[in-house]
């Protein structure tokens, strides 16, 4: 494997101290000063379109400085299947010469510098090869010459897969942030045992099939959202806060080298019909990753122009925006400052003759033949828990989706989205079939604030979607031919360690006290949240805690927290917010919040001081998967796979350079 | 299902405070004043011997006080199968009556009351039928009378299985607390990605077939290792601390009422060889759990004796010892307090002519044709960290299992003990076959300590035990007929959320400034201690970390902690001991130790004052499986499930009164 002996021996040479770059990086995907993007060790659908990237870095200054910092301008590439003679990029793939182009960027090579403000400022000069697609499955070597002889080789793999369609459809489940262990915790609190024997089963518990997925990003072993979400959807891994590109290092948010979606290739390929539901504003990582090409999460307004438009400033895959797109986020539909160019979205879409839905009433009425939008909040849904069982938490907020000082009241739950978007997408595609993703976002979100209640109830409304989904399917005779995965992006590090003797703890008058109400091993005991109390009724159904607020309550905790206090039980005036920032205090620098469990005790914190919340963990996550090609998601293997295993389902592989037929 | 109506009118009626019974309870398995053991919901393998107790309590005072102490010592069973009429348990078990037995027992209701040291106090009349079997699968109920007229009733399953062998060797190996998140964390500090793509993967990755299994407890959602083990073994789950029984009220520790174990079984159904090997001391729940029946695994000593000799306080199951048992505690076996009635166990195990090996050297030179004991230190065997990467921190101990006060210093690691296991079951099971029970018990041991590395250490040596395993079996030329399970018996709420910058952290002068070396997200990076580091080797392998003192460390954390200071990174002069009672204070009062990690920042704890460790944790943890029966070990099921697809694999089941015949 020469790529990666030349990239050793180039780091080893030119930039010993780079191999310590840990907390920062010069640009993840390139240890050396020659840059291929997508990079060594990359896979690709047969057919997939994507770009191509070449930076060439010149250090100006630090451990790495070299050449004056001038970069070599005049470097050139390479592209060898296994057993052929190496073209250059554009023969290759018949495409002319692009401009050069060249920037300067910046970045801090460890702590000590970045306190010592010493920034290391880098030269590039760099090619982009636009919209390219290798079709057929083997082995190709990339090359790229710079500074006179120096190489840097990246080795693709084009997979063998299918061209033909296994499953008719396909829904997938996301529980953003979703861990085997909160599942497990879900099941105690909404399932009751007797004599340690369930009596009653979580749906994915149902599954026949159980895998495991690596999550970690490219350049880090921890993800965020984004860069996992576009994993899932375009067999790529990319950067933290990156979707559908690899990041490069120019100044760009929206120029970095792209690769093709699930969605894109399945509306090129067998125009079928997609469709997304979220709980959380629709502009967030994990829907809009199945349309956004950006290295920026953020750019939540020009992310909503993409996913209605397709991508508009580079010639790309043609899209005609979702058939089925239901979830928070009014601010990014809103004329205003949160919409892309400040102009009205809700506009824009009923220019494409999408039906526009603002409260579930609306939504359950829209027409199922009828492409659908539907936007029922400001920011993210309001969470299962204060939907169903505080609904005070809900009439306090301004987050009327028609920009109104008011409440949205009239709120769907993922149950109600999905369902819906399943009755749009079965009659809108027809026999061309659907893909579907449907997220629990605030699974995440409450794990984030340490509300593990709000999480573990989104987790359960998941649960109770995906068993309605099951029904639903089946009632409209299409269970066979759909294939359903429930998987995560990524972890907490969440478990539960025992119970907690609410009113013990807060008859307790100190920190170290109040800790001895906490119960463990057999002290833990069983689930009081399946004991029915007297008076306590809250008509959410079987799947569902029969009492949300029992005196012993689950004792859980994350290992990397901020500073907060911890009292257990549920929180029952909204999430928590476990941190804040003393007044008077910089605004990063995070201290216990006084207002949030009062009664307990402090939990100094692990994290850095500027972090207010937890963060996303390590941890492998599951996939459960029933129906067609259900065999090939058992065992462990790379988020990536997953993607590879849906495509290869639906036939999504095109091994030579026409459009395949069914 | 009238049991649980029953139950469930019952508990309302006589006892409605006990419901709230949580963090301490009166018997777990039994809410009414009327037990059945086993209780309601049990599950059978067709033939499987046990024992059945009834106990009628009257509690003397306290919320549940009835009967002015007195219990119902006229108190009748019965035991009905579905369509079939109510017999006495005597008359369908032909038993003669066995005698009644009384005594008492108290608890308290709830912490307020430990704390003002007011206990409850229950008389109890109680009846024992001992070595009974049902062997028609189907339904069976259980119905105790008391009281004039009251009823608890227990509904039981004899499960439909095979007495048909498809597999002649099972090997389960046990990660003692080993999580889906631990071993992520293990894979990233062995083994190397590029790009995102792993360039070698652990041996569980390439395990075809991945299950989760509920580890919950019977009467508590927090296992221990004992019954958790118990439940693995026999389809039995138990209550904490207790193995191979269901925990009765009575003060005897052995006379609880037993469930044959999965070794049992098979020594007397086919007269299989069959083995244990532990990292722990041998007496130490996992391994012992094989062949233990006792309510208080503390028994040490005595449950040697039971290894050895078989149950000899009650007819049961004939037993004859372990065809081959390595793995530390020689405290149970050196003439002494530590063994069952002071005798000398090495030479009670001569006796019934096993080699006996007491370092690494003998082992490997020990007859594969002769019974063979292996105890190679006092306490648990160090872990792999030390014995291979700081042999230093093994020589200052005093663990010679001869008694010597010397270091064990020749000891073999899992892998050794493992494939030594398997020449000496091999050979001596010929046509009849094996079953092996691996343990690497540390994966727990060093999470109860904070000590991730030695840890994971651990993890990555059972990992390479399995590869060993597999290599072994093929070159035996019995892969294909051996089913192999990889599995924990329950987790600790353990994950990685970024790297430490060590140098940085212990630069820093305050805790807050230190937990700014904590990188997360794309601050996480890529693992460090896959990058080879000049000078330092440690010749383990390809299978282990080549560095495991780099600058950047994982940052990882449980939620349950007690008092502690974390400064990451490895510990060099031994396992950590994170909190200790200051002097003066009281020796169940834990604050940080302050020679753990001096250099750290102080983490206040979150579990009860008197905890020293970390506690174990809810979450479902992963079966890997190939083999004979593979197929059966996918999707989510529960701790017993898996004795259950064992013993249906090796052909257990007895649905007739006689011997099976293979």
């Amino acid at each position: 494997m020469p790529s990666r002996l030349n990239a050793v021996a180039l780091c080893l040479a030119a930039s010993l101290a780079a191999v310590s770059g840990q907390t920062f990086q010069r640009l993840g995907t390139c240890p050396t000063l020659g840059c291929v993007l997508p990079p060594d060790q990359q896979d690709f659908l047969p057919g997939q379109q994507f770009d191509i990237r070449f930076e060439v870095h010149a250090p100006t200054n630090g451990s790495e400085a070299f050449n004056g910092g001038v970069p070599d301008d005049k470097f050139t590439a390479t592209i060898t299947k296994e057993g052929q003679p190496a073209k250059s990029i554009a023969e290759f793939f018949k495409l002319s010469e692009p401009a050069l182009e060249k920037w300067t960027f910046s970045w801090f090579e460890d702590l000590f510098a970045q306190d010592a403000k010493n920034a290391s400022v880098v030269n590039v000069a760099s090619k982009i090869y636009r919209r390219v697609a290798l079709y057929e499955p083997g082995n190709y070597n990339v090359t790229l010459t710079y500074y006179s002889g120096r190489t840097t080789t990246a080795q693709w793999v084009v997979r063998p897969l299918a061209a033909k369609k296994k499953a008719k459809n396909v829904i997938f489940f996301i529980g953003d942030g979703m861990t085997t262990n909160m599942i497990t915790a879900a099941r105690l609190l909404a399932h009751k045992t007797v004599n340690g024997k369930y009596q009653t089963l979580l749906a994915l518990d149902k599954f026949p099939v159980l895998g495991h997925q690596m999550t970690h990003s490219i350049d880090s072993f921890i993800t965020d959202s984004a860069n996992s979400a576009s994993a899932l959807y375009s067999g790529h891994k990319s950067t933290v806060n990156a979707m559908g590109v690899y990041a490069d290092s120019s100044p760009d948010l929206f120029d970095d080298p792209k690769v093709e979606t699930i969605v894109e290739l399945l509306t090129r390929i067998w125009g079928s019909a997609w469709g997304a539901v979220s709980t959380a504003f629709i502009a967030d990582a994990t829907p809009i990753a199945l349309t956004a090409h950006t290295r920026s999460r953020y750019q939540y307004g020009s992310l909503i122009d993409q996913a209605l438009y397709g991508v508009t400033n580079y010639s790309w895959t043609k899209m005609n925006g979702p058939d089925a797109y239901f979830g928070g986020g009014a601010e990014q539909f809103l004329a205003g400052s949160g919409s892309y160019l400040g102009k009205d979205y809700y506009a824009e879409f009923a220019k494409k003759n999408y039906s526009i839905s603002l409260n579930k009433t609306s939504l359950l009425a829209a027409p199922n033949n009828t492409k659908a939008l539907g936007i029922f909040c400001k920011s993210n849904l309001p969470v299962w828990l204060d939907r169903n069982i505080f609904p005070e938490n809900i009439k306090k907020l301004t987050n009327d989706p028609s920009g109104a000082k008011a409440a949205a009241t009239d709120l769907p739950g993922l149950k109600e989205m999905t369902l819906k978007a399943i009755d749009v997408l079965h009659e809108r595609g027809g026999k061309k079939g659907f893909f579907l993703m449907s997220e629990a976002a605030s699974v995440d979100k409450q794990m984030h604030v340490l509300d593990y209640d709000r999480a573990l109830g989104d987790l359960l409304e998941l649960d109770d979607t995906v068993q309605a989904t099951i029904k639903k399917l089946k009632a409209l005779g299409i269970l066979e031919e759909t294939l359903i995965v429930v998987s995560a992006d990524h972890g907490h590090g969440f478990d539960v360690f025992g119970n907690a003797d609410t009113k013990y703890l807060a008859a307790q008058q100190d920190d170290r006290q109040k800790r001895n109400a906490v119960g463990v091993y057999q002290n833990s005991g069983l689930s009081q949240y399946t004991v029915e109390k007297p008076g306590v009724s809250y008509g959410t159904g079987a799947n569902f805690p029969v009492n949300w607020d029992p005196r012993y309550v689950i004792a859980a905790g994350l290992g990397a927290n901020p500073d907060h206090r911890e009292a257990y039980g549920v929180a029952k005036n909204g999430s928590r917010v476990p941190a804040a920032a003393i007044s008077g205090g910089a605004s990063s620098d995070y201290y216990v919040n006084p207002t949030d469990k009062p009664n307990g005790f402090i939990v100094n914190g692990t994290l850095p001081t500027n972090e207010a919340q937890g963060v996303h963990s390590l941890t492998d996550v599951p996939v459960f998967a029933r129906g067609p090609c259900q065999d090939t998601f058992g065992g462990v293997y790379s988020n990536i796979d997953v993607f590879y295993k849906i495509a290869n389902c639906l036939g999504l592989a095109q091994p030579t350079n026409k459009t395949a037929s069914a």
